[in-house]
């Protein structure tokens, strides 16, 4: 159980694949895994999420402990009952939502106090606290609270966050019980390559069954998250799981796992999908452009997804155009495939010895072509 | 081509069941249709209605006309292909929406002009004008374009709309001309018997592959409409489809059967789905409210649809309570099922003799309980 195996290497990166093990069956890496905040990934059903591919999907701690509650949860007999999902789910810890979302009131060395943004009312949570959610919860991978503060906070700031993020760590992993769920520690330290390095060292220290980088694509400039991408992985065990949080760009996933990372989540494939734009390559087209009112191909005429096999562009773009939240879901959908048959593409590409870094196998020039 | 075959009838009351053809496949009555007003059956795929057990859906000429517009349907290859359904596919004539939805500028024999309630544009609808529509969106089945007054206007007047809706009809056959689209002529006449003979008598007359009866369920109270379902059928053809259009609670529907009528369409399902209120026998469940939210069974235990198949109350409670889109769509999902379930236990319970008008085979007491 959480054994992560590499199977295999690629010989000019420091790319490779791998398989995690989990309760709910395996994972196979890289991947990219969609977001369901909620309990839900916006606007499709289990059986339309599986057909994109996903395996492991995400969902938000800090959400559902607002609504239904992790009690709801528990009851149902866990999150996979709950929202109907048999594969594997992890759960972040709200850390990065507690610190975006909320106004704080109190952070302390014990948690943080914040007002609950649906109803005014007080909530503290403990990295105890947390951990107790997550585990009413059930995903298969747990996250450690984390303290994540702005990008744009002192070096000092940084670095007290960090204490406090590492202090939470070791909370969490003594009162982390449940066999049958992996906990998952976090590096913080923003761009500061020594905190990084700290970071990633006392993570490591507690030989966790995967390791998470947080604190990137927090609204810093892309060099800077092209620095840690870079700087990184040297730091980060090779048998486990590498976890890039919140990474959902095709060029920098790329590069990430050109480094050896592993897992990608981000919310961008169903937030795009829900205004009404839709993934090609590596471009963005908002089907609500008149161009499209009488393009009757699919949105992708290689794409093997559901939408792509039933509808055109012209269909999709009538239904944007009137509101039809059918629309939305046929967008997300091959947003969402789109995603994974990138990730799916850089595994046979790194199978095949043809992954570079700057992959776009989607060019007829690419010689990992035949892997889109 | 259009045939219609009556396969079995009703020992006690004047049910029965058949089987029309169409160029997309047979329809097999009595049938309930669900309606997909912009070409959408809001919230769900095409693979999701199949799965409801849907065979001929409706489309709203009206509405196809101003938001896409029927010659991108014609481009697309017909609404078959545009919408990916390839099961048979009807559609109104847009005479209840014109008289209903828009702002009337005049009305005369040649038809009705109008103002677009999306941009203000004026459009005029003659009966040859929205066959052309029809031909054009490529239906298995049109409907005569008629005039559709209020429940609540004079004898006088209803004569005077009736005296229209015949000669459009006239006009409607003269201009249709596509061999591979049924034609159904609708029977108007309010709550006046005599009128209502006379139209049936007239439209009766053209021999047309269907016969509808429309201005039922159009504000009136419910005796009025029960009048006109007891009143109507010794007027219309045996060996025809008789479409009762607009009735979608069961009561009617029962009722509608058990005088000989075949066909039904009802916008409720979804637009109770997008509300959250789910049908459960003859009752109507809102979702939201406070008890579901740890009710772990499926809405209808009883149930095959895929939601029931596959979640809870208390998920679709919390989906419904966070304005989460799966919420409506999963009971849409389920509500359509439900209707299309209710026919086919009817059809049923008259193969094997256990029909009867005030039909509810849910109860363990019904003879008709097999059928559930």
């Amino acid at each position: 159980m959480f054994n992560f195996q590499v199977t295999s290497v690629c010989k000019t990166t420091n790319a490779r694949t791998g398989v995690f093990h989990t309760s709910h069956g395996p994972v196979e890496t890289p991947r990219f895994m969609p977001v369901g905040t909620l309990g839900t990934i916006k606007g499709l059903t289990s059986s339309q999420i599986k057909k994109t591919g996903a395996s492991m999907i995400l969902s938000n701690t800090f959400h559902l402990h607002l609504q239904p509650g992790e009690k709801i949860i528990k009851e149902a007999g866990g999150i996979h009952k709950f929202m109907n999902w048999d594969k594997p789910i992890l759960t972040d810890s709200g850390g990065y939502q507690v610190f975006s979302l909320s106004k704080l009131n109190k952070i302390s060395d014990e948690g943080v106090g914040f007002k609950n943004p649906r109803d005014g009312s007080y909530i503290f949570l403990s990295p105890e606290k947390v951990i107790e959610i997550q585990m009413d919860i059930g995903a298969d991978v747990a996250m450690a609270f984390d303290h994540c503060p702005p990008h744009t906070s002192t070096e000092n700031d940084i670095e007290d966050s960090l204490r406090r993020t590492h202090l939470w760590l070791e909370k969490c992993v003594d009162s982390h019980s449940r066999k049958d769920q992996a906990l998952f520690g976090i590096v913080q330290g923003g761009k500061y390559h020594n905190l990084r390095a700290i970071s990633a060292n006392f993570v490591n220290s507690f030989d966790l069954p995967g390791i998470a980088v947080g604190g990137v694509s927090v609204g810093e400039q892309i060099n800077e998250i092209h620095n840690v991408i870079n700087f990184l992985p040297k730091f980060l065990p090779l048998n486990k799981p590498r976890y890039l949080m919140g990474i959902g760009s095709l060029n920098e996933i790329s590069l990430a796992i050109s480094q050896g990372f592993d897992l990608f989540d981000c919310v961008l494939p169903t937030r795009l999908g829900r205004h009404g734009t839709a993934l090609f390559n590596d471009q963005r087209w908002n089907i609500r452009n008149a161009r499209f009112k009488n393009d009757f191909a699919p949105i992708d005429k290689t794409c093997s997804c559901e939408t792509c096999k039933n509808h055109s562009r012209a269909y999709i773009h009538h239904l944007i155009r009137n509101d039809e939240i059918l629309g939305l879901t046929l967008i997300s959908l091959h947003n969402i495939a789109h995603m994974i048959r990138f990730t799916n593409a850089i595994s046979k590409a790194i199978k095949d010895n043809c992954f570079t870094i700057d992959f776009a196998p989607w060019k007829r020039s690419s010689i990992a072509h035949h892997t889109w």
